[in-house]
């Protein structure tokens, strides 16, 4: 008899919190999904690191995710996706979703003008996978990158709504202006906090893409094709996991979460 | 025949390379001594993570330095002086100088008034290290703290002179407006470059103690104490170490390091 129902949990991975934005999203959307969450918070940020060192982490943060029996893994983080994709892929067998290609699809559809804006972290944008990705789906985009290695720190801080952040927005954004892109992919999980900003800097005409959404939909498609979906109707588990302790985590999830429930998150080693 | 020398290095060591400024600071007091340097470049921050990590990462670092075969150890990163350095002792038998106690040392030799300030990451604030050692070393001493988190990212990023980061230090400051302090720590690596702003911020009356020349003072006494000094003469080494990948520090490190030569940075995972 053919299987029709998978009941292992989907694994979902970032660097720290900000990934719980695309959590949400895959939580909302997939309602019957056990979902494993992990943030590396011992070892946040990766956007300032290098290839090799957030390859590194990438490949240990899949190895625990298999151990935790996942039936596939959400690589949430922009840089993770950027960096460290490919090698996640040759080591470990099940479906894997970064989320810069979702969100480059999201771009294309939107795009008037086919000129793409995207901003993250330092060592997103230094790889090229953005503008790499987008040709692949539509060699005549044309795409504009700029680093915001100041945007995750604002965020984590808190320093939301405040006219130092107005500023950093303002100045880290100004070599976009002059561009004419109509859409801008917010390429890092912490960027659709500062929306408001980035949308009154950028101006009413500019389409912020937020990958977050376009995971969760990419991720339907995943699940009609390479992975079977959870048995209708169980009672799901979300499992949390950090690499540093779990008090401020907490907090934070039940903030980014709403209504989803964090019952206790779980501290491992990597 | 009694040993009058010891030729091994002293290991210095930092979450990144903030501690560089206490690295040349030892270099140039003792231009004999082999000098090593770690910079745990793959997991920077320490100052936002916890307690037990932070001792985790304290210990990892020592037992490398260990294995350099050094002779003492300078804990330059705040962070881990505060949270890693009576775990660091217990663990390793050698002569181990955090950058804390110097500084409060230096703290209550300067204050007239008694009203002590001090800035640091908040992991160094919450640890309470700060006004423990400054009551030990004088009961009769004020202390107040501010933790200033969105300083190392500003300086790592090179935001030292802007509008953004002088609203950002008056900010920070405020709550020590109002405390009547005439002398500051700066109670991490990274906020000597940030100075000026906060000398403008807190008035000319207020007195700034860098740690750094502070710590080479007290290794004199440990070299005269503790640890035995290195023949005169010798032509020494300078052995950097970065726990990701170097190209990046290596300039940095040139440019803080200003006439000392840095000749190759190795790699190490930890």
């Amino acid at each position: 008899m053919e299987r029709r129902y998978d009941s292992r949990p989907i694994g979902v991975f970032d660097s720290g919190v900000g990934g719980l934005t695309v959590f949400k999203a895959v939580a909302r959307r997939f309602p019957d999904e056990n979902l494993v969450y992990l943030g590396d918070t011992a070892r946040v940020p990766y956007g300032s690191k290098s290839p090799r060192t957030v390859e590194r982490y990438t490949l240990q943060v899949g190895a625990f995710l298999q151990r935790r029996g996942v039936k596939g893994i959400v690589v949430a983080c922009n840089t993770a996706s950027a960096l460290g994709l490919d090698a996640l892929r040759a080591r470990v067998p099940l479906p894997i979703l970064g989320v810069i290609q979702p969100g480059c699809r999201m771009a294309v559809a939107t795009t008037r003008l086919g000129r793409v804006g995207v901003i993250g972290t330092r060592s997103t944008m230094a790889s090229g996978a953005y503008p790499q990705t987008l040709s692949l789906l539509d060699p005549g985009i044309y795409t504009v990158c700029a680093p915001c290695p100041l945007f995750v720190p604002l965020v984590e801080e808190g320093w939301i709504v405040h006219p130092a952040t107005r500023l950093i927005v303002a100045e880290s954004l100004a070599s976009l202006h002059t561009e004419n892109i109509d859409t801008l992919i917010l390429g890092c999980t912490h960027y659709p906090l500062l929306r408001q900003i980035i949308q009154e800097v950028m101006g009413p005409n500019v389409h912020l893409i937020d990958s977050a959404a376009a995971v969760a939909r990419e991720l339907e498609k995943n699940l009609s094709s390479d992975m079977l979906p959870a048995p209708p109707g169980q009672t799901r588990i979300l499992d949390f996991w950090v690499t540093d302790v779990a008090d401020r985590f907490q907090d934070v999830a039940r903030l980014f979460l709403e209504e989803l429930p964090v019952a206790s998150v779980n501290t491992v080693d990597l």
